[in-house]
């Protein structure tokens, strides 16, 4: 029989299990910072990619979108939704996972888990920007929303920041008990606030990631001091903002794909003129970033297909490199690529099998 | 330990061996049959999907394509490559699988193997559409294209229309003698045909379904008899196209979804205002489809992301109806939807869950 096929590579499943695993072998916090470095070598090849603002489907409870992108190489999307009404039955707000093909031939490669994986990207990215926006020195950080994606964020703002006091605020009690429960004993001065106008005094970094999918005003202009920085992550499509439209006015507002942005960021309050700068150009060094220390900057955060892209392929090779998942037969291996037909083919009885593979002297 | 989380659905995977099975047990004739009809039925609640034109990454020798559709209760996607190249290495030229997930939570439910699928319901949807379109009494069919999709339009064909009579033609002389192989037995007088003019004449059907990635002219205006049906398949993406525009020019032209067909469909050769009905509107009894036995008639198909979710519902019936597939954890069960992070927390060691679980009096 000739097997013409043996080239299909097999598709690699990383599913939840492995991917916790994952992440408890490197350590959260080596994933963090091992997505946002190659975040940011993705972001500098920002002009090999084929990007595009992602595809939504709305709902009255919330959205399901794909999110595509390839290099030259590999393709990649991720499909994601964002249920906020979820939690009350049990379910997560966000579920996510993503496909890695190549481009040369459209094989799928490697198909992983990125419920988790998406809120490392998420506060990976977050980081990034406020590395190369924030100023130097940033200590405190607001945390705003205290939600699945909060301790994420923590962490990475600690680890590539050096981030040293946070002060907690969410409009359920339980869900900053939860966050403090889980950050005691990580390095971190924690308070616990009972508004975001406490949680915001002082602090030289706002992050907010809520989940309610309306236009909220978490942030007001009056709340806004000079020279902070704001990680605005919650407002993230059609009728999900955070700010306040007086804080956008104020501040020196960056993006990832501005395209996307201008749909789905806080900016969507905004006219289609406001100005603002996309993130690949201050790490690329072709925009200063932050102009002094007394100006406000805000990176209006969406989440955009390059970060999945960069995800993945660090999750493909941790994977690899540590002997996680298994291969799955996502395609049908058809021997003569011609004939899909023939892999309906019930397969020959064992007899005639034999028969066939014995030299014809020896048939009895 | 509480477990808020029961209720978060599993994803049910249909891999490639598990949906060969499906469609051995249910016959192909019937699986073909089961997805036209349901393909019909979601036709004639147009109105009801949200629409939009797919997503494609064009590369120097293919496409890769995400097909996203919903309803109120069922987002579908599939995903799709054309790499007509990719034979030549021994892989197939269409690669797919796709996933339904509940639009009311976003949680993926059904991922499947969607190559042999496709072949399936493009099939469906040829005979689906010429049976609204055909003269009634066509018996014989040109079939153009003796490539993977060729048995499974021959079989719908003869299933749906009453097709008695193919005339086969490929410049590739092994992918004729490979479908006239497969379909012995199938009650069907087939001739081998040394060139597509030789095919078409005299035929009642013409179905044209050719891999090329080129402006081709498969079909030319003079080969074209009075009161023909042409099915073109393979004419499905900017600069991939089988009609001479001469053909579409003298006919009357039916589609899928329009704005997809007039970017993707050989009518992307023809002005933007170049007059075209679509499909669901003749299904409906809305447009009368031929108007008389000597109008030749056109199905301009490209594939639209609507058959695929009426073909991921058949095949997500019919495993559960078979017993088949297996349930994946795609998606990570935290005990509490806003703690992800508590995923990572190391399992408790035996002996402390052991006293954890043992009532107090009883701890050593």
């Amino acid at each position: 029989m000739k097997n013409q096929n043996r080239r299909l590579p097999g598709t690699l499943y990383l599913g939840a299990r492995d991917m916790i695993r994952l992440v408890q072998r490197k350590g959260l916090s080596a994933c963090i910072a091992g997505v946002a470095e190659r975040i940011r070598r993705d972001f500098l090849r920002w002009s090999e990619f084929d990007k595009s603002a992602r595809v939504a489907c709305h709902s009255r409870d919330g959205v399901i979108e794909l999110m595509p992108i390839a290099d030259g190489r590999d393709f990649a999307f991720k499909y994601v939704n964002g249920h906020p009404r979820n939690t009350r039955e049990g379910l997560p707000t966000v579920m996510a996972f993503g496909v890695l093909a190549d481009v040369a031939t459209g094989a799928p490669r490697f198909l992983g888990e990125l419920t988790l994986t998406t809120a490392i990207r998420t506060a990976a990215m977050s980081a990034l920007a406020a590395r190369a926006l924030a100023r130097p020195g940033s200590r405190s950080m607001a945390l705003i929303g205290n939600g699945a994606q909060s301790e994420f964020q923590a962490l990475a703002f600690r680890n590539l920041l050096g981030i040293r006091e946070l002060r907690l605020h969410d409009t359920d009690a339980a869900a900053s008990a939860k966050l403090a429960a889980n950050l005691a004993g990580e390095g971190l001065r924690l308070r616990v606030c009972r508004s975001t106008a406490e949680a915001v005094h002082g602090a030289d970094i706002v992050t907010t990631v809520t989940a309610d999918k309306t236009n909220a005003t978490i942030l007001v202009p009056e709340m806004i001091e000079p020279g902070m920085h704001v990680n605005a992550v919650g407002g993230d499509c059609p009728g999900k903002t955070e700010l306040h439209a007086g804080v956008l006015s104020r501040s020196a507002v960056f993006v990832e794909f501005e395209p996307q942005t201008r749909i789905e960021g806080d900016i969507q309050q905004m006219p289609g003129d406001f100005p603002v700068t996309e993130l690949w150009r201050v790490l690329a060094g072709l925009h200063p970033g932050r102009a002094d220390a007394s100006q406000v900057t805000v990176f209006d955060s969406v989440g955009f297909a390059l970060e999945d892209y960069s995800a993945l392929c660090f999750m493909r090779d941790a994977a690899a490199e540590l002997g996680l998942g298994e291969a799955i037969e996502l395609i049908p291996q058809a021997e003569d690529p011609k004939d899909l037909f023939g892999l309906l083919r019930p397969p020959a009885p064992v007899a005639a099998r034999a028969a066939e593979a014995a030299p014809a002297g020896l048939a009895a």
